[in-house]
């Protein structure tokens, strides 16, 4: 049973000046989601860049990690760069990454077969996984004449599903076959959130539509490496070797940014710059509470003023 | 708990001269599966012809189910006669014709958005249910630049999802958006199947993953309107009036043709002819049992030679 899930509601308290110094206090590496905390969409979420700069000459760790796979580390350095942040690529930890890490783990050594964008494959290159897939099978079409059947690569032994604005009948296929038919083939799933914020204007359909097509035909549950599951956090803390009790995950989502931080035994704060309301997180219907709330990361800036 | 979850397996007889002479008499109406019993992709089965000569002569009532949403019934009555087979409209109930059938069955009276083929189309101009969507959102592509949003029409009420060999993004995000943010709006599936016969030289991801795609992103459970649920199994038996104990449904599947026959309380006899090999239906992990199992339809031809 994830600790979360008996949590009571009543436990999470609204950030104040005392309880914000106490946090901070008590955090080595602060883990930050990106997508509702530094930014929505394109546009830089108020506050960020002092925040962020009174983190660091407090001497905290400043870890990003973000759910969406279409860019790679590099990627994003760029994405931080143009919002005037200044954030080296090893401070990031994207899905697109952790699938390779993933597999660099545990020793892969066949190929990979894409359903996603340019950050899984740039990723893949850099731990020397061979691929196939990915943007080269955007707009591809199936001809489905009498006895026509698509062949697939039996060397393939992982199939991985990331956000993808360019799914289509081809790749469905083409990862369905992999997985029911090569013997042993893997099914990683970067992530399954519902939503994304792929502009700030609206919510979008996120890789639990991509995911969700190939669970549909394969009948499979994926290994998934982004949040909430653990192996995004334990490749950062072994990494790091930073203790988790000294580890704060702000996020802006209950069910994978603090269930990710909770089901760690990391300290948690959710901020409501993103997708989760005040409604939303007393709702009866939730059963995930953050250690603290707050309206956005910026509220941290007090901290600074008490120690001034 | 459905019925057919506590049929121990053991009870699954291969049908015999006798026993088909008695499930026949005991018959008044046959429901047959397409894909699987009377054709493979566009290939006739051996034998059924002179089968399905052999029940008409006998005076009893024929249907055809499929769970393949593509074509109308106008559509299947047309493949049925290029394969030299004459089956009237009114025998035929596709999963796009259910589809159809419940929506007007409740009175529906908004727009439909369809992630689907024509035969859903046409399907619901034969009620007069207004729609959008389906083929002319084939190859429609997504903008993501900031600030960009994507607009839906506020009076779609429900979102059919059948297979759709063109489904992409801009239909994931449209059905995405119908159901999260139209109040009331309905989630269809004309069925769930994982694979499906396309062509004859390969199995197909099946509308499994279209479903999957919207479920991903909305995290709703759709009405699903074809086998194994009992929609169109009730709306046959009251459009027929037809007591269910004297209707034996014939499939190549045991969890939709044979689940839908068990749940519904029918004889059922699986034929091997399809995707069921005799090893999966006597597996330990098997828990759905049918009445009798048999190679191929055409092994019923053996009463007539018994009545002869």
């Amino acid at each position: 049973m994830s600790r979360s899930a008996v949590v009571p509601r009543a436990k999470a308290n609204r950030l104040q000046e005392k309880s914000a110094q106490e946090l901070v206090d008590a955090t080595e590496t602060f883990i930050f989601d990106c997508d509702g905390v530094i930014w929505k969409g394109d546009s830089l979420i108020e506050g960020v860049p002092e925040t962020l700069e009174l983190l660091r000459s407090m001497g905290k760790r400043l870890i990003f990690v973000t759910n969406n796979s279409t860019k790679s580390r590099a990627g994003y350095t760029k994405k931080f760069e143009s919002l005037g942040l200044k954030v080296n690529a090893e401070e990031i930890f994207s899905s697109s990454f952790a699938a390779a890490a993933y597999l660099e783990s545990i020793d892969f050594k066949k190929k990979a077969y894409v359903v996603g964008e340019t950050g899984i494959l740039e990723e893949l290159d850099g731990v020397g996984i061979k691929h196939i897939g990915g943007e080269s099978d955007a707009g591809k079409q199936v001809t489905l004449a009498s006895g026509e059947l698509m062949h697939h690569d039996e060397d393939v032994g992982a199939v991985i599903v990331g956000f993808d604005r360019n799914i289509n009948y081809y790749k469905i296929q083409y990862a369905t076959l992999c997985i029911r038919e090569n013997p042993g083939c893997m099914f990683i799933a970067t992530n399954t959130d519902a939503v994304t914020h792929l502009t700030d204007a609206q919510e979008w359909a996120g890789n639990g539509s991509m995911v969700g097509a190939i669970k549909g035909s394969t009948k499979r549950e994926p290994i998934v490496v982004g949040k909430p599951a653990a192996f995004m956090l334990d490749y950062i803390a072994n990494k790091f070797q930073i203790r988790k009790d000294q580890i704060t995950m702000v996020g802006d989502r209950l069910d994978t940014d603090i269930l990710f931080g909770n089901d760690g035994g990391l300290n948690t704060m959710l901020v409501l710059s993103g997708v989760t309301t005040k409604d939303m997180l007393c709702s009866d219907d939730n059963t995930i509470a953050p250690t603290y709330y707050t309206d956005k990361l910026a509220d941290l800036l007090c901290v600074g003023k008490v120690a001034a």
